[in-house]
């Protein structure tokens, strides 16, 4: 399946109507099915159902696994592929996760909602409780991820030159990582902002380049809390948003001491929390 | 809870830092809970944990089991009210719906995902389906909601004079109801996109204003499959957005004959789907 389909469409301004043809992001659902070794056989389940931009769709289900929690290893993955369901029209539309027979996935967050499993799981407090349990790299020191104030304010260019679907559609989300220089590693983008990141994650993931604490994770956005989970689950250290930030999104990541800025645009940014990784530029000291 | 907070900021500018505070929406997750009448005694079951901006919950809990077609009348609800979870933080952030004794509430798409009930679950058509079924305001004949093509161009202009939360953080999502007269008759505002559509149906829905067949929806960003969705389960037949559709509610827009309008900004706009209800503007006959 593609990523962007052409669709004709009447195009109207002013008083002019014009029969045109506009190409359009695709929107799809994929299932994401774990087979996993329990009892002496492999059981299958279904996960999650997302609605996506078709591509990459392996590196989504890993992403999405290993930012839920339910692993939190590459190694535990055996093998992922593109497995049939029931109807002739469905090709590319469920993806299965086959764990390692050593693996033993945490599923404890998805029997309902991953927040409605803690003691309480309304409030704010016990959805960061929930994370601060899973999270493999929370609270590891020796963090020496620092950047220069000026580092952001190229990004956003960067980030549009790189969306290709955006550019033909202008309606995508992406995600983007980048390193200490600016380089940009890896983008992603989706109709969906959490499944643009979880592509992201999984291809990082799959590269073996987790935890990512070396790196810049830019979203094309707005921060909310689940992109910051996300992002702390993959030991990302400093997130940068174009749009704003939520309460929640900063409350978690002032509790993993993620540096998050917000309003990235128009050579200007907010700081929103961990600023000691941001150091004021001088025109001597910019990358 | 408020809908915004204000927080302490650095706000980097070029080469200058400046301690401020800024205003950022707030995300806080709501539980949906459901009681309904079942074998002689009140069942209570969760159906979804959202995160969302605070404000208008129980709009948004009435809206969200009619648009995922839990319920199909105002009428089946008793009463909706804020009930305690275990963790004292937690004061608003449950809400309970109780069924009258004679409800019978459709349970069967809340099991697992909504999009893997039907046989196959997981292809577009299949989603389709599932809402063809659940609607039940589809096929139904003798739409006369048609607006002139000018009528449009000034709705976002309008709904940005009302996002009273957007206009102070610059965060938010809007979905808005205007008459053919051009006249705002709700707007409705949340982090999440698919919260703000379901607190504006949950705002009609108490108002008894169900089906929503002679108005126009406006979409501040992109149109997903579930917005149109959850759009068409409401009786909308004409939506516009101000951002992108993706293919999906291009194709659920044709499905249902909802008029569905894109990239409305700038003076112009497209038409994706059911074109008949716009008529084209002379200066003369522009509202």
């Amino acid at each position: 399946m593609n990523a962007s389909i052409q669709l004709p469409v009447l195009k109207v301004k002013d008083d002019l109507q014009i029969s045109s043809v506009d190409t359009i992001p695709v929107e799809e659902p994929l299932e994401i099915r774990l087979a996993y070794y329990d009892g002496g056989v492999y059981t299958s389940r279904n996960l999650a159902v997302t609605m996506r931009t078709p591509g990459n769709d392996i590196e989504l289900a890993s992403g999405f696994i290993f930012t839920e929690g339910i692993i939190s290893h590459f190694n535990e993955i055996e093998k992922s592929e593109y497995v049939f369901a029931a109807c002739s029209e469905n090709k590319q539309n469920v993806i299965q996760i086959t764990l390692d027979k050593t693996a033993v996935p945490n599923l404890s967050n998805t029997e309902r909602n991953f927040y409605t499993t803690s003691s309480c799981g309304v409030c704010g407090k016990a959805s960061i409780n929930a994370i601060r349990t899973a999270n493999i790299f929370s609270g590891k020191s020796g963090d020496k991820n620092t950047v220069n104030s000026n580092f952001f304010l190229q990004l956003p260019n960067r980030l549009i030159d790189q969306q290709k679907i955006f550019a033909d559609t202008g309606g995508l989300h992406a995600s983007a990582l980048f390193n200490q220089d600016g380089r940009m590693l890896f983008v992603r983008e989706d109709v969906g902002r959490h499944n643009a990141l979880d592509k992201l994650i999984g291809a990082c993931l799959i590269d073996h380049k987790i935890p990512l604490n070396n790196s810049v994770l830019l979203l094309s956005g707005r921060a909310s809390f689940e992109l910051v989970q996300k992002a702390a689950m993959a030991g990302i250290t400093i997130i940068a948003a174009i749009g704003a930030p939520s309460s929640l999104a900063v409350s978690l990541a002032e509790e993993f001491g993620i540096t998050l800025v917000g309003f990235l645009r128009d050579n200007r940014f907010n700081i929103y929390s961990a600023d000691y990784r941001i150091k004021m530029s001088s025109h001597e000291n910019s990358y």
